[in-house]
């Protein structure tokens, strides 16, 4: 039986295009996008993101350095910033479709819902394919609640032509914990809603603790324990209602969660099985129909939804259908909360690390005042440093610092060489740096 | 024959106190220091220098934002950041004094001659020991011209009360270079007067190429192939004589080279040698006494004289006069100047490399519009790969860029762990980070 491709994509992201390009040569490719070529990642999610994010950090390292040597203050420019930023994102869309398309990789704008497990129905229009990968990523969920149509998202927000002088974020996690950074070092007034009280769960209490008070004292105004149960419009702005007051802002983002992109897929055409979390893939990332595949954000998964993760997957998938018999097996996957500062945390976690405190030593120094962080007046910088017993290895680490990714890249790199720590600091880092501390974390 | 320490060390830096606390619990140790406790880096080098450069890199990041979303301006403000640096540099002497002196370590501040290779001279007692290391390190050179009084030195720049408001360096080495950007930075007209046209010799021409440029358009004039002739006093001020011109500066630094600390050593009393260059050593870092040591910038070497280094001179050291045999390896040693942007290279030169096309590959990006260094409006940013071509593993590198320092780190540690390109790669950095672009150079 002959299909009209080898491997069709679902979903032109990071995770699609990964597939795409290792397959690429090998086979005929077709990637279907319905929104924009590249995904969330370039278009409206890290990169634009880590843009702004740079430019509220250079202001914000500014006032740290407030008694240390700068005299003066800027400010953010809402409308330049985001000029800034799609100088970039404008060019993201053509790019990937010009790359896709000189690369040699068919390239289809539509939407796709299974026939069965070969075949897509796209702009009523059916092709079919060998193998299927589902690479549709997430979007963010809308709170089920009056008034709903009046939430905004991140899109939006990566969006705004001009900053609102009040608005809020319901969620407390990465997203909203990003945006409403961004959003108060640019001048707005910043309110988040949370159900609970927990600010960035999965990272340890006690550095998020600090991050709350990090970012309180910048003027985020934190709503905890308080469910929003509908919005709105009052003049050119909204009433959040919640459980324990109403609050008048210029708009409100939703902000809490990202739920897979299955929705219209139908799925079922397929015998494709899909939880609330997303679509159910077995260790080869195949689904319940075995040569339709699911990589990146629409996978039910415990790893942390990351676009190198994504990558990754779509590398993996494009080698098994290539032949590649192994399980997947995931590299050590650091995750940094650009919060101003950043939070950053790799492999075994402080949670597991501290119920399991035979297996693991945890060791957290508080280096706001060590030379590094001192320099940098970042006074509330914290490591955490996990060792396995059994072998003396690194196996987890938490940064809490300005440019904590720059460590956390560092400690991935030791835990995915599963190294000594003699043969971890067996090189010599330029002095002084974030790395010549390395002789002091464990 | 009993001496009265096992082992007595000339100079309380670095390189002197790794090799104490190296020493100590196997041995009697004495450290002999005529200055301040901590030595150079922490008091009057890399450690106040970098503090310093943080906080002007802090002003230029938001210059470099200037069209993309930071509006206004910060200035430095001189005094607030000399009370900064000494908020870190007055607590060095003692705490270090401190630090030994708790650690069973004996102290004696004074300035010490050799009577013969066991035995020192120090404040006219007499002082003797089985091994004796040498680790006086460098001090600036003084060009031996008319009025050379009048020059001031990096030690004094880096506690000038106020800032001048038209200063010179003599010298375009990194000393000259790094405190001529802090300058101009700061708010002062800054010259560089240098005998010939080279920027930081030793570095790529094809990069310090760039880094002229860029520090020319913030304001430094340089004056190349000038020699300066003499200096001579004008009013508050001075005049620099050149055989070009004569020019008014409020005052001129010395910043060409830094001779080693062996005047009043008495050297010959011990039959040691030394050179132009500083104290001669064999590859056990042992001068012709072979009872005497010689570490740290104090030597007559080829490697960069860095505090890195003489921290791994100095546990050599130890090890050796504890037992160890093995002649010295250094690891690959990485060199960044803080230039800002910064400039750095370890392994391979690229004047090395390009001398043997059949042996190396030498490939630069020019990354400024790459993501990440697009981000950071960094528009100059340079990284150069240098593959040995007989197992394409990475032997050198160069960065110029924002933060070279974390990528230069990366770089170094691939060189020390023998890496393929693909174990190198075979980890999952942070996305977007500066290691996220790994996979893209070489």
């Amino acid at each position: 039986m002959a299909y009209d491709y080898d491997t069709i994509i679902i979903g032109g992201g990071p995770g699609g295009l990964a597939a795409a390009y290792g397959l690429v040569g090998k086979q005929k490719v077709l990637v279907i996008e319905n929104n924009l070529w590249g995904g969330t990642c370039p278009n409206f999610g890290c990169d634009p993101k880590k843009m702004l994010y740079g430019v509220v950090e250079s202001k914000r390292q500014t006032q740290r350095y407030g008694q240390s040597g700068i005299t003066g203050a800027v400010n953010i420019d809402w409308p330049a910033l985001m000029s800034f930023k799609r100088g970039y994102t404008d060019k993201i869309p053509g790019g990937t479709h010009d790359g896709l398309a000189s690369s040699g990789i068919a390239t289809l704008f539509g939407s796709a819902e299974f026939v069965d497990a070969h075949t897509l129905r796209v702009n009523n229009k059916q092709v079919t394919g060998d193998a299927i990968i589902i690479a549709t990523g997430a979007t963010p969920a809308i709170p089920n609640v009056l008034g709903k149509a009046h939430f905004q998202t991140s899109t939006d927000f990566l969006s705004l032509p001009e900053l609102p002088h009040e608005i809020g974020f319901v969620g407390a996690g990465y997203v909203a914990i990003e945006l409403a950074n961004i959003a108060v070092e640019a001048g707005a007034k910043v309110h988040v809603f949370q159900h609970n009280d927990k600010l960035l769960r999965g990272f340890p209490e006690a550095d998020t603790a600090v991050l709350k008070e990090t970012l309180a004292a910048k003027g985020i105004q934190f709503h905890w324990n308080t469910t929003v149960t509908g919005v709105s419009e009052a003049g050119s702005g909204v009433i959040v209602h919640t459980d324990d007051e109403d609050v008048a802002l210029d708009t409100i983002f939703a902000a809490a969660g990202r739920p897979a992109n299955i929705a219209g897929l139908n799925l079922d055409a397929a015998g494709i099985s899909a939880s609330a979390k997303g679509v159910e893939v077995n260790d080869h990332l195949q689904t319940a129909a075995s040569n339709v595949y699911a990589i990146g954000d629409v996978i039910d998964k415990k790893q942390p939804k990351l676009t190198p993760v994504s990558g990754y997957e779509g590398r993996y998938v494009a080698a098994s259908i290539l032949g590649q018999q192994a399980a997947i097996s995931y590299p050590p996957i650091p995750h940094t909360v650009f919060a101003g500062p950043e939070l950053a945390q790799v492999g075994v976690t402080v949670a597991t690390a501290t119920a399991h405190p035979d297996d693991y030593d945890v060791r957290t120094s508080s280096v706001g005042s060590w030379y590094t962080y001192n320099r940098l007046q970042d006074k509330t910088a914290r490591v955490t440093t996990i060792i396995d017993k059994a072998n003396q290895q690194l196996v987890g680490a938490v940064v809490l610092a300005v440019n904590a990714e720059e460590l956390i890249n560092t400690f991935s790199g030791i835990i995915s060489r599963h190294e000594t720590a003699a043969e971890a600091k067996d090189w010599m880092p330029v002095y002084p740096s974030a790395e010549s501390d390395l002789q002091y974390f464990y």
